[in-house]
């Protein structure tokens, strides 16, 4: 069985809340990533009047071509070993928060992607072991300026921009990686369409090989890579990524005016 | 007048302490992002137990080549806009901590660099603000596998290991960074020798780009280049940064052993 947990506002207060089937939401009492327990009923989830980041990563470690599709489409040779980047926490937004196009770059695109979040501090690891660290699954989407992702060769910039990290809508647990579905619908074209039985690396070996480099504390993050099909959102489009068991994580995209706070 | 905020342990106890001028160190009071004032003395500088990070980033966003004489040694060309990368903050250790050497290395090099500590959230600041929302400044070790970052092209992993961002030994406010010497000693040896004079994006500059992109928070830091010189270090060497008016930080180097706590 499956178990969700979320962060969220009804009514003007701030929640963290746990789903164990149907759609009624109760608190959480304790720490999800320690001792817990369900509280009272809050509301139903489509209730929710807003939705927060269901996590606040210390970090977040990113793969880069992680689907053999996806290295296709880039003309880009299959890795040996799994392509690293981070993105800051301060990209995070939750589930129905606006991705903010920067006025600097010409081309914003979507990435479908499942994210890993991390239950328990992990250092050297091994893939047999990796599940013992992980609280659950969420969706992901790893908006990238691609002409300046091709300006500057490092990733960073162009995919640490506030805003261009949505996470959410909740996260997953007890569900079993390795073969979801993964969508991703720009407005209502379906534009990515994979299942993460195409990760090059799978989530253990992931785990394996991020924490033979650094700590992993409770709380970080790990986006696993993209399927074919990226391009690129315009001002007034909704970005959805849909994963098999997870939900879906529904962002509009709008022009970033600057001098408004994000 | 510069000050200087450190937190060590002393006699079993940690504390925030605060060197407004000679040696001796007086408990902070209240919150070094915020309001502060100074209590009563602790002790000399001399008589710390232990350093600890002078603060615990949320982000570390570094620069590439970012003095002209270290492009020229790494055959680069000098970048027309600053070079982002990310470090994760589980890399930070303090003054006197060792910097790990992982076995999946066969290089790896010390980068003395200056840091800046952001004091305020910063997003879309000008350059002539720059300095509004900087705390101070420290002394880092860029510590980079060298073999890697060439394997990987993204600097991700081979900078991103445990203890790969000695930061210290304190934070300096009310420093002019602008024309600092800054020395990198191996042992004995001098083997980097520049002038923050000669970075090719002054700190206002690299304030403002980095701000562009992402929000900066009270807490994060900018770490700004290396001049050249960079080499290799190796088991039970002692890797020392020097910056004029900050001080020295200095850290063991020793092989991971791996199954040791870092």
């Amino acid at each position: 069985m499956t178990v969700r947990y979320l962060r969220f506002e009804r009514n003007g207060r701030r929640y963290e809340g746990i789903v164990t089937d149907g759609d009624v939401i109760r608190e959480l009492h304790g720490d999800i990533m320690d001792k817990w327990g369900l509280g009272d009923p809050v509301c139903a989830v489509a209730e929710i009047d807003r939705y927060l980041p269901p996590v606040r990563p210390g970090k977040i470690v990113c793969l880069g071509l992680n689907y053999r599709d996806h290295a296709a489409e880039m003309k880009l040779q299959l890795p040996e070993e799994p392509l690293l980047f981070l993105k800051p926490s301060t990209a995070v937004i939750a589930h129905g928060d606006p991705i903010l196009r920067p006025a600097i770059s010409k081309r914003v695109d979507y990435e479908a992607e499942l994210a890993i979040v991390i239950g328990r501090t992990a250092r050297h690891v091994s893939r047999d072991d990796a599940d013992d660290f992980i609280l659950g699954y969420a969706c992901a989407n790893d908006v990238t300026a691609r002409d300046l992702q091709s300006k500057d060769v490092q990733y960073t910039r162009a995919k640490s921009f506030d805003t261009f990290a949505p996470l959410g809508p909740w996260i997953v647990a007890g569900l079993d990686p390795s073969n979801l579905e993964i969508r991703m619908w720009r407005n209502d074209s379906l534009v990515q369409h994979s299942s993460t039985a195409n990760l090059i690396f799978p989530v253990p070996v992931i785990v394996e090989f991020v924490t033979q480099v650094m700590t992993l504390l409770p709380g970080d993050v790990i986006i696993t890579g993209t399927p074919s099909g990226v391009g690129p959102l315009s001002n007034g489009d909704v970005a959805r990524v849909e994963i098999e068991g997870i939900g879906t994580l529904s962002n509009p995209v709008e022009d970033e005016i600057i001098g408004r706070s994000a």
